[in-house]
């Protein structure tokens, strides 16, 4: 099939003189999960991870993808005549030194330039200069052959209240207006899907776990336009936003708006999160102010009425996870149970609570081997039993009206071996450590990075991910622009300066393949610590309230601080959930919280 | 005596048709300590602070300096009419603000451009650009008026035997110029004079404390010129130099060497670490590949001789430390002892050692609430007697052919207070921590710092410096890339990573104004810890042996495993230090190194 779809590309390559053609995995507003309209580079391959890039030339079909997606990238690319580049393995191209080497003078390189930032558009222009080759933005090739595309989303807006978010849409755009004004921009122009929810209160559901609606924002110091599509909008959601001076555009007008902007203003937009067909829409004359988008901070720092709510959503979570986990651990080996299965037991328990609003991502409940593939989800193809032995790892989230969640706990479903025991003791001292500092304002996630990575490098041993990301309130789970690396790198930089209000994961990890996988996971809020002569000094607190599995813990293994640390938390969750547990599950969650 | 020096400045000035003239504090390689002849701004200003810039103009003369120099600087200038501008206060124009609002059009500054930096000449001139000024940059007007000026020094120059360098110089300029072919440079320019002291095998005396010589150097494929002034090279040095092909040209014939360069040819240097002079005078149609200077991770990254030699150093001075800090300790009230009579006792007891050959820098022995003043160095005028209670620091380091030290011990000299005792131990526990990291490669100072401030962070304290920086061999104690910093800065990153033979202070510290101070480093170098399947990992070895002083610990204070890394490291002293002492100073170390 994939090999069929490859042909019709071709020949439509043919029609359009293009030599080689590149589908990113992004949609219009560079999205990190995409509806399935936009899943041309799934289409065109077969591959179904978050993250990859297909180049099809008349001869070649290539598919770049990360480490945590070789193994599943490999399955599922067989037979299909494309070839997997394991990105950063030695001697593997990039995807822009296979175009250079590959495109000869006066050829053409295709796509569709809403998929491709303006950033990646202009690198990809400066390779082909040095090739005397071109490139055409304008094409949508995988739409044309793609018989059976799934329409554009249109879910319902829902409007969120300011008890949830704890500031009106008019306190927000005057916010955004000042920094406009400060900037000296006459527009400003806002194309990421979250900003924009975020900016306006409202909610949608375009994008599978992401409450966002698919829609671009411009504007003025007086008007607000709204690029969307208006079915989506109920009545009185439509109301009140025009009641606020927000007025409707069509989605896609807004090519044509910004193309036919008059000469001299001033256009303020954050280049790296619009997409290059809307910035080579902008007229010469149109000076851009090409900042980051003055929503990215006021949003990642969460207000008072935001982290309360936030406590409370993780409260709920908290109740669902514990049942859960003791569901898991008293039932294991007795009645039937699988990943799919499990998955479904955990939804309804947190359907159970109030406002649960859905999954904040697809769940991740992987068993054994499974749990060493980092971004694995069951299929029922791929579904097993859970047996009374090994561990099970649950990376899940739910949004909530009061917020969202992501957690990850590895639990013990019977007997392990020493070594997953080590491992898992490791990996929580670095969560424990990370989650204890205290800092000086400034300090940023690559200073802070090392405490959770330490004991695991004592070990030799290290895992490939991040260490965290920001999450946003009832909104998209990796929420920038805060996070834990120890390296930046240009597209992933861990150099923000934590604030009061961030939340951000704390999730080191450690993956054995084909054995085990291993992840601790809570979200952790930014507080203030202290004020003193030096500053202002900050530290975090712990939101997700769930028990860590001391089945696996190995407490010799930990210094006295981590093991005070430990009984710290446990003694926290065990009295913020146990009021909500029934009697053995009450029971059972002092036990696995005792002082160790 | 300086009216008359600005005086007879402003004659010369007005015969060069000069209305600005510039006079910074840097000789001609910016050495980050300068030699007499290039005391041009003491000159003209009576100011002796090792920071700071004069600008004389036809009817004003001023002086800018920092923090550290304001009370020193009041003193000085009194009577001068020069002009005190503190750097840093509200309202006091920068330099740069200073020459916008002074120059008028077609007016011209000058300067010494052998004493200005290519990036500063470059700020100037966009300074000057603006106002429709001028600059010249080819003159010396101090130089003209200095009657009695020093000499250039021109120290005698020894050569390094490869017993201690462990490399020759024939193997130093092949890696050099491998990296030229790899950067498609015909020329190499290297202007920084501990790079040239590395790449040659030779040591000079030019700069106090700096054991490097007044020179340039320039290397093809075949050659290497050498500009410098021959007398100061024994018969046996220069012969072996020349016979390794280095041949000797004058020291400032550099500058139309430069000049006379053939069009096309491509040139490599560092434009940071060259002087404005000298980029001024490349033709146009010669091609400046402006990059790091490749001499400068080869001499960071100290080979196995290097380190062996080091750690025999370290012994050396270690023993001498031990000593002085015996003696001290033993007769403080006893004997009459001041900061200046134990800084010549300590210089006495690392005379005593085989090869030393000075002080790495100017000794900080600090008693009090002079050790609160981070670069406090006592003079006749503030020398203070050393009473039987509170804090002594003493920051001092010895060059030897094996090597050079820098070490920080603070001293109970008696009783301490509590808060004393508290922060001792919270200096210290960063200082533990940091050395006791086991990384990944590709780990940086940025990375690793937090180790150091934490236990300073969680009490809501801080210290204003670095927390280390790279240290030469029997070269500069100041010598990067490599450095521990929680931020980076375009002056100082802390961006390297870390490899093996790296050596690098780890030096955290706490300052109480107007009490004490405290501050404990080790020189630790980087070694290999293991190689797994996720690469490289590398952690440190102490260098420095010297006890730390258990009468101003707090053990309770401390975790168990900190406690443990401190005992390990003074067994590790004991063991090493211990035979080379007498019977009272065994005895004594075997107390001050025990377990606790």
């Amino acid at each position: 099939m994939i090999q069929e779809r490859i042909a019709a590309l071709r020949a439509r390559m043919e029609e359009e003189k293009v030599d080689a053609y590149l589908v990113l995995t992004d949609d219009f507003h560079a999205s990190e999960y995409v509806g399935d309209y936009f899943k041309c580079r799934k289409y065109i391959t077969g591959f179904t991870g978050s993250a990859g890039t297909a180049v099809i030339t008349k001869e070649q079909a290539g598919l770049w993808t990360d480490g945590r997606y070789f193994i599943q990238a490999e399955k599922q690319l067989k037979g299909s005549g494309v070839n997997l580049y394991k990105m950063g393995e030695p001697d593997v191209p990039t995807v822009h030194e296979f175009l250079e080497e590959t495109l000869k003078e006066n050829e053409c390189l295709g796509y569709d330039g809403r998929t491709v930032s303006t950033k990646e558009a202009s690198e990809l222009d400066g390779i082909l200069k040095k090739k005397g080759a071109v490139q055409n933005g304008n094409l949508d090739l995988i739409g044309d052959i793609w018989k059976d595309r799934p329409e554009l989303s249109c879910e319902p807006v829902m409007e969120l209240d300011v008890k949830w978010t704890g500031e009106t849409r008019v306190s927000k755009l005057a916010r955004i207006r000042k920094s406009m004004r400060e900037q000296g921009a006459d527009l400003f122009v806002l194309a990421s899907l979250d900003d924009i929810a975020w900016l306006l209160n409202i909610r949608g559901g375009d994008i599978a776990c992401c409450p966002v609606l698919l829609s671009y924002l411009v504007m003025t110091e007086k008007e607000v336009l709204l690029f969307a599509n208006e079915n989506a909008f109920p009545d009185a959601v439509k109301a009140a936003l025009e009641a606020d001076h927000v007025s409707f555009q069509p989605y896609d007008a807004v090519y044509s708006y910004v193309s036919s902007l008059p000469k001299g203003k001033k256009l303020l937009l954050c280049r790296d999160k619009v997409n290059s067909r809307l910035t080579a829409s902008i007229p010469h004359g149109v000076e851009v102010i090409d900042r980051e988008n003055p929503t990215l901070l006021p949003k990642a720092v969460k207000n008072p009425t935001e982290v309360e709510n936030e406590r409370i959503a993780h409260i709920k979570d908290g109740v669902a996870l514990t049942k859960f986990i003791y569901w898991l651990k008293t039932n294991v080996g007795k009645l039937p149970m699988t990943e799919l299965s499990a998955e479904e037991k955990l939804y309804s328990l947190r359907s159970e609570q109030e406002n649960f609003m859905g999954n904040s991502f697809e769940p991740i409940i992987s068993y054994g081997e499974h749990a060493a593939i980092v971004h694995y989800s069951a299929t029922p193809a791929t579904d097993i039993s859970i047996e009374p032995h090994g561990l099970l790892l649950a990376d899940t989230g739910g949004h909530y009206l009061e917020g969202t969640t992501d957690v990850t706990r590895t639990i013990a479903m019977g007997p392990l071996t020493e070594e997953e025991k080590r491992l898992y003791t490791a990996v929580l001292r670095g969560h424990l450590n990370l989650a204890a500092a205290k800092f000086r304002s400034g300090t940023t996630g690559i200073n802070l990075d090392y405490l959770a990575r330490g004991p695991l490098w004592e070990l030799g041993k290290d895992f490939n991910h991040g260490t965290g990301h920001g999450v946003g309130y009832f909104l998209n789970v990796h929420e920038g622009p805060n996070s834990f690396h120890w390296k930046s790198t240009p597209t992933r930089k861990a150099d923000t300066a934590f604030e009061e209000g961030m939340i951000t994961s704390d999730e080191p990890g450690y993956y054995e393949e084909g054995k085990f996988g291993i992840r601790h996971e809570n979200l952790i809020v930014c507080v203030k610590d202290q004020e003193t002569e030096y500053g202002s000094y900050l530290r975090f607190e712990h939101l997700t309230m769930v028990p860590f599995d001391l089945d696996a813990v190995v407490p010799e293994q930990m210094t006295e601080r981590e093991r005070a640390l430990l009984n710290e938390y446990h003694a926290q969750v065990c009295e913020t959930i146990s009021p909500y547990l029934n009697e053995e599950e009450r029971a059972w969650l002092k036990m696995m919280t005792r002082n160790i």
